[in-house]
């Protein structure tokens, strides 16, 4: 089959030939439709530091996407040939005590499709059975690769309590960009988001956000605080991974209030513990992945409300055979999400 | 001045003439502007078992109320004359357990305006300056009343993890009405109303309900389970203080999910504890009053946002005289908040 | 294989050979060393109501066991041949909501072993792999069957927030004496307990309880309310269903404190909500089984700890054979745990 | 009156003459019996660049004391002359969000005694009346300027949830000591305290810990790992403010497990963020203060249960005139907690 890997530890991705995967006990084949490009493709596309420390090549990239399921292995009792599923990309042992009290994504052996396992660029990839997903009827397949994404938005939106307070979202790649449509919709008294991008800051006005700041224009903590009675946001999600974004985020937030960290950041970040978090009281979580499945349940909700408009997240359809073009509009920064045909 | 009290152990308010009330230490003195009808009121007026056991006539009733200060007494720092406000009507007593930990409206010798001291249906009323609240500017003087209701819907509402959940409102009296605009803004999947009268159920439809259902036409635990996929809602509110509602209540919620007690029924309630509690895994809030202050802050917070559209809840105004009309008007169902200007 | 079963719709139980089981895909079948008995095995036996609308004879019953693993079925990775294992007597169906979200033991198509699958009053009992548990080493297996009822006071008692809490516990029998020692070790303040039965209050007292109360000889709502300053329980845990209890454990609890449900009421139960539960802002969860598999860990590490005494607790050891024997002695209530070695 | 003060920008402590305050409305006049000696109070003594940014000489300094109050100004009620009392000393304006909502300990306009108004390293020092709590009974007065800073271990450790848990505390200071003691009677599991002193690891020894590591001897993270079947401690509580031990606590917790920062460090500190905390889900809270009043009630109730042996705690006890004696040894690290009558 056609696929797209990193088969050298360089920058880059290739076309190769592979065999088609053999779905083992209790795994489904799924004949991919859409996949979409995340964060990570591109970080190991450059092959930056952390592609090198977590990528071993050759390896088929890839972990946004949905398809159809073309072959059941033996024991698949949830799905059957001809379903159509979005798939969560993260795959827990089963066995370790994270897997066993409900947070199989933050299982103590933890594999990734399209990092530890072959992923989605290609014609066909192979799944747990549980790791597919029926995809709503409010969704078209077309489009379903973006769940997994949604997902992560899903998972860190709802990691603190938004409804009736103020939200300032850091970053606006396509799950901050979700992140400011479901904060928005779940009762947020106000969310601002802060970029250094204006097209990416201009989907983020178009998926709701109550204000904007250009932080190269605008001191994003100054400008929360006087919106706030100098009290500071209530939630702060950091989506950006950037240094600089983080540190602003301890200072953007209240007394007491939240702080929940997504964005990976390429290297240490140094914090001012004692007055940003300590004095402050701050709350701050981790997050990471999709709760499986909680954070599912909550997204397939969210799409049947049909409150959420995901249309300006995806501004770009390409096919599979474009891949490396669209690596480089990732790093331009000039685009939502982009939606590749298999 | 004039005012209108419960004189007598029996059905009926009196107007009365009262001696004006003379601030204490940490006291202002409010002339009243605007009062409105609870049911509690409604209670006394029909001198029910609840009224018997907690009213010591004669007593001046009336608690939800905003107005001027025309007097403040001995100490008072934080409110001046000519300072418009409404009014928290539960008076903690500051030192006990619950004042102490944040809790004054559960306070161990809680005082109730209209209940325990003198009340707002009357031209002036004097309260702890603590509990005088500056009326938002989103909010005119005239309807501002309605201030410390809608507190007990924002309590209520936000008591439970609504943001994503479908949500069911049993009682569509104003503090239920208030829930329907509240949980609707704030994130829910869905919010179905449900209560005996059509009148009410009209304004619940105006005030974003998703789904309204008549309990005389239509179960309403069925309704719930269809629309949940057989699961139950997540969460459920239960506004009536109906014996027939609080039993649906346990019976619409899904397992594991959350049921909020804010109607006061007027006797004891049989529940099947077993089937709709404990293999449930329920879990359970009783709900009074207003967090003091938090509540305000978000009340303050959501009115800011203009995300709520109060004006279909008031179906009414009438003049303080007219009390004794704004009683029976209650009686009958068919209203939404009554409001009386002083 | 000798078997003691539940085989026609009247008071008794008998025995049986029955077939050995053959354990299917992903389950194993395990050679029965020690079982115990519970309140519900004497439901049964009774055959009561609650049996009536549970038990379709004819049934093999009891479901608190441990033994040797002595077959595997196909697929079975994490276990083998040889190994001792406790189980988990709840099945979840592993595709329902509260399955996929951590919450298999609410499985909203739950079976219960010994209710509705065959028990373990029998030489051998098959269970699904993933309800097996290595036996801890702290653990004889000649006792390790009490492992089960164990767990359902290590997840009622930690449902609450115990640590620094004045904790009051109605109801004695095994699931109630273990939650007596585990508030215990685990930072009540106090613990009271409260039955009808001195035997069992005086191994209440074994296993650490601060205070006892016989509720026939002293009322227990006025000695919690003297013992708390007049304030009541921070926590109370209803392990008995009794009618009496329930309703003096939503008068024992304080003002925003917490009451956990566990024992299960033969019928419909009065409570006065509003005094009891909504005027106080009381806090109530229904528990039931374990969380699967958090309650185990939750369990091992207590025994690893060896905080725990559980020896008070194991009143008499008889043989499998002597059931009815065993039976009536729970009846009289004069017994602790009755372990059967099979 | 006699007082210690920071009367120069420099090192030191100066003894002066100063005059008696005079307590305002709601304040009362406390001689003080017996205070003692915190880490501020030697921040200030050394007059680090903490000191610096936070002092304005001259200050009398000192906040944990103890004493008889000897004046009540106007308006106290709670409070009257000859009471034994120890002092909360952190002081909220009563009128900010944080203030009314029950936080007032990180009031936005906070003044903290010995740091911002004058404290207790003197004869006499007043206090707003709601400052002052009872001295409990099971407290001698001659101790009880410990309550202020065993609230600070109260608050810590009771921001987790840590029975049934496995912990670990960096830091043996008096505070870090206090937390090893109550985490223990609070239903931990085990209990690792971390520090670079012997002397101090001997009396968390003495005051329960199941495990001590000397950090200059052995890894702690290497340790904990080991100790918990490699997965990682359920609570840290970093009491410190070193740097590597705050480095260290992130790789210590488990994946889901919690992080309470309390000591405070004198830089930015590098944290390694993508994968201690993000990958992990760890959740992280800043502690500061004490709850007022929640903590002073868990603390009052936690000494009536007399489950506390602080004695090992209180390791010196000298005069006030000797406080420049007492903060060299605080210098050393050879001492628990330093109490000097005065």
């Amino acid at each position: 089959m056609k696929a797209f890997a990193k088969v050298r530890p360089e920058l880059g991705i290739t076309r190769i030939e592979a065999d088609q995967p053999r779905p083992g006990n209790n795994e489904v084949l799924v004949k991919v439709r859409v996949t979409s490009v995340c964060g990570t493709d591109y970080h190991i596309y450059r092959w930056d530091d952390w592609a090198k420390a977590h990528i071993r090549p050759p390896r088929i990239i890839g972990h946004e996407f949905a398809g159809e399921i073309v072959e059941a292995g033996p024991g698949v009792t949830t799905h059957k040939v001809g379903d159509l599923v979005a798939a969560e990309s993260h795959i827990g042992c089963g066995r370790c005590y994270q897997c066993r009290t409900g947070n199989s994504h933050i299982c103590e052996r933890l594999a990734i499709i399209g990092v530890d396992v072959d992923g989605s660029f290609a014609e066909y990839v192979k799944i747990p059975e549980q790791n597919a997903w029926p995809i709503p009827t409010e969704v078209p397949v077309e489009t379903a690769s973006i769940l997994e994404p949604l997902g992560n938005a899903v998972h860190a939106a709802f990691a603190a309590d938004i409804a009736g307070t103020d939200v300032t979202i850091f970053g606006c790649g396509p799950v901050g960009l979700s992140a400011v449509a479901l904060t928005t919709v779940s009762g947020a008294l106000s969310v601002t988001a802060i970029d250094v991008n204006d097209y990416r800051l201009g989907i983020a006005k178009k998926m709701g956000a109550s204000k904007t700041i250009n932080s190269k224009e605008l001191d994003p903590v100054t400008e929360i605080h006087r919106d706030t009675d100098g009290r500071g946001a209530g939630v702060v999600l950091e989506m950006s991974g950037n240094e600089g974004a983080i540190r602003a985020a301890f200072r953007a937030v209240r007394n007491g209030g939240t702080v929940i960290l997504f964005g990976l950041p390429s290297g240490e970040v140094r914090l001012n513990i004692a007055d940003d978090l300590i004095f402050k009281e701050a709350n701050v979580r981790g997050i990471v992945g999709r709760e499986m499945f909680k954070t599912w349940y909550k997204l397939e909700a969210l799409l049947k409300s049909r409150k959420l408009d995901l249309q300006p997240l995806i501004t770009h359809r390409m096919s599979l055979d474009q891949v490396e073009d669209a690596m480089k509009l990732v790093g331009s920064g000039e685009c939502g999400k982009i939606i590749l045909a298999a």
